[in-house]
């Protein structure tokens, strides 16, 4: 696991960044991680650039980490191991 | 158009955000926006959140605003209107 946990505007948050070999399949892994969010009801910012994904979680009504932010980067890590 | 000039690490940046109702919708236009990208070789960050898109242009090799951004910024305002 390679997620770290960043401070932004005082609300901890738990940062992962993904690389792949170009645009589409850094699309194609937003997309993913976007169907386990909605499935979830639990979402993340999902930062999609050239050959990256930012895939940042933390629970807005707590501004902070809660228990779930863990399980959904496990769960991410996950989708690319499907 | 609400496209604003920012500065990121010293490079020019031409960023909008754009609303949506939930993160379903939110993704969508991600994709749509990801397909212009793809089909024009330049690419945009994107970072897709629940109800909102940031979409951000510079040129990678120039390390700042080339015309091209400003013509990405505007086919990236047509994708809503299509």
């Amino acid at each position: 696991s390679d997620w770290n946990i960043e401070t932004r505007d005082g609300i901890l948050q738990l940062e992962k960044v993904y690389t792949f070999k170009n645009y589409r399949n850094a699309l194609a892994f937003t997309n993913r991680v976007g169907e386990v969010a909605e499935a979830e009801g639990h979402h993340p910012a999902l930062l999609t650039e050239w050959g990256k994904v930012t895939v940042t979680w933390w629970s807005h009504k707590l501004k902070g980490l809660h228990r779930n932010d863990f399980i959904m980067a496990a769960r991410t890590d996950e989708v690319l191991s499907v």
